[in-house]
């Protein structure tokens, strides 16, 4: 059955958690912030039902909980950070603020980051540029489970990609995707509900089209967005990369099949080239390019008019990116977030492992 | 019947055309190398097969064959630059090498394009950052073709996104694709074959799924890369919104469906919230981030990971982006260039206006 919590429950008890396992009071109360951005706007995959995975690599000592987490080579610009084998959900919000105040600086601030872990949802950080009147950008490589067009090998993550900007009347504009087809997180809700996958989310071991939502267990792999060649999916195949060579290739993270996997059991690649996992941020501020009132007025512009375009027989609305989340975000802040049973079950064995109470 | 033409005879033809039309020297020989760039490339949509397009906007006075092209709004890492309605082919080189300058500079450099034209294919203009060791972004807006998710209007162009990246050994990587399933160049050979489009690329006006490749002469439009919800076209959708409001947004452009129109009988949108055409382009120096060497050691090692993948049944090769537009280009500049009856019948009609030789 699921259950209700309010986000005052899992936020105390999130934060506890990360207390329990070595985290700073400041580090604990961000990684909450940042893990349970993901319940809060509807991202069920990416939230607190991950805080026993975040758990487990920190007792095989994959994450650090008390990372000295350092700038390593800057410019005026841009930086590379080094996470430490921090938890990404702590990493990555300080590597923002540092693509934020480079931007303050010298209008743009780039920052790609090694040794990190999971970060949780890309949208978070982006969305921190937003009250500096400042365009967020962030992404992350993660383990590989999808295939290029045309292979059958698992080279890249879901790598995806998110942008925040700010809007004048209207709320910001904020997109945060997988580049594949569907997200992993999509994939695990059919797994659940035993239901069959579309076509076009993955293929057998064999490269063939699939539409067994278990195939990844199988051998098969997620499909870059456009899902097959005839679709565009060199295109998502290209969108993957480039987060991939942006995230990791730039920073010295490992990259392509070498990222090191999120669940605690499964061993780590052999020959990694670089250091953890690899993240990249952006920071533009707007009036490095024009006043912020003339392009907020433009943005709510934009909205209005792509809001209010006519729909396909049988839909309400054309979304802005971000309505959805946003709207999500209402709901849950005010009647609270359910959890459904495994996930329960999951933080009950967390809490009685340290003893504390959920 | 096709037939062949060298690199060197196309590009005497198109710069002499620039020339009467009354560009200098110098932007004629830039223009010629912009437009025949995607015919060397094998985006033969995108090249000389344009060069009539360009001369009629001349002729009704939508592009300026001298313009002053200037810096309006600077920090040290940004610019908004002003085109003055100059040839997109003209102003988008010189703005990219504003955003390489600045590179060099503060290890960045981002430059958002208002009051510009058609600039031809994205990929040579991030291109231009390679020699310098810097990885090169380039995108575009363009005229109305594309529904947003759940939308019937035309409210977004095919909004390209081009990402050069240097390697060691191996080839440059190279990305550059519309943000749609497929480019309306691939439709546009559909339409002359009289073959019909596979699913997920266009609708009916009403927004129905079809597989006419004229739907858009009937009122339809172009699918956001992904088709349709179930296989993330609100991805596509959104990444043809970011390329939007960088490029336009940010710079004071027109956006969404008031961006100007190619075919210059198409009445110009009313109530146009800006000036011409948006691009956006950026640099980031690699040794901003880490030593050139290691980052192209790296490089090489992905890309020599990747072209080695095991491959589905009956395919041969998994490709890196860049690498088909290579080997055509290796082959076009050795043995020459085809063109269709149609675009010759209509460079034809050009050299005529000017009394050239074609």
């Amino acid at each position: 059955m699921p259950k209700k919590y309010s986000y005052e429950q899992l936020f105390t008890f999130s934060k506890s958690i990360f207390l329990k396992i070595g985290c700073s009071e400041t580090d604990a109360e961000i990684a909450t912030v940042s893990l349970l951005s993901a319940d809060v706007r509807g991202v069920d995959s990416h939230g607190i039902a991950r805080l026993s995975g975040y758990v487990r690599l920190w007792e095989v000592k994959r994450i650090n909980a008390s990372p000295v987490i350092k700038i390593v080579h800057e410019t005026s610009s841009t930086a590379v950070v080094d996470g430490d084998a921090g938890l990404g959900l702590v990493v990555a919000p300080q590597a923002m603020q540092v693509a934020i105040d480079k931007a303050k600086k010298v209008g743009t601030g780039w920052v790609s980051v090694k040794n990190s872990n999971h970060f949780g949802i890309a949208g978070i950080d982006a969305m921190m540029a937003l009250e500096h009147d400042m365009i967020g950008i962030a992404m992350t490589n993660a383990s590989p489970l999808v295939s290029p067009t045309f292979s059958i090998e698992r080279l890249l993550g879901t790598n995806p990609i998110a942008v925040a900007i700010p809007a004048g009347k209207e709320p910001a504009f904020i997109a945060d995707f997988a580049t594949t087809t569907a997200a992993n997180g999509k994939l695990e809700i059919l797994q659940r509900k035993n239901l069959q996958a579309p076509e076009g989310w993955v293929q057998t071991k064999e490269g063939k089209p699939s539409t067994n939502a278990n195939e990844i267990k199988n051998g098969g792999a997620l499909l870059p967005l456009g899902g097959d060649r005839e679709h565009g999916s060199h295109k998502g195949y290209a969108l993957g990369a480039i987060v991939d060579i942006f995230s990791a290739v730039l920073s010295g993270a490992n990259y392509g099949p070498w990222v090191p996997p999120f669940p605690s059991y499964v061993p780590m690649p052999e020959n990694m080239p670089g250091e953890g996992i690899g993240h990249f941020f952006g920071a533009m501020r707007i009036d490095a390019f024009r006043p912020a009132q003339d392009f907020k007025s433009n943005m709510d512009n934009w909205i209005e008019r792509f809001r209010s375009s006519k729909t396909v027989e049988g839909e309400q609305r054309v979304y802005i990116p971000g309505d959805i989340e946003r709207e999500i975000t209402e709901e849950r802040m005010r009647d609270g977030i359910f959890l459904i049973h495994p996930v329960i079950a999951d933080l009950l064995q967390v809490a009685a492992k340290f003893n504390i109470e959920f």
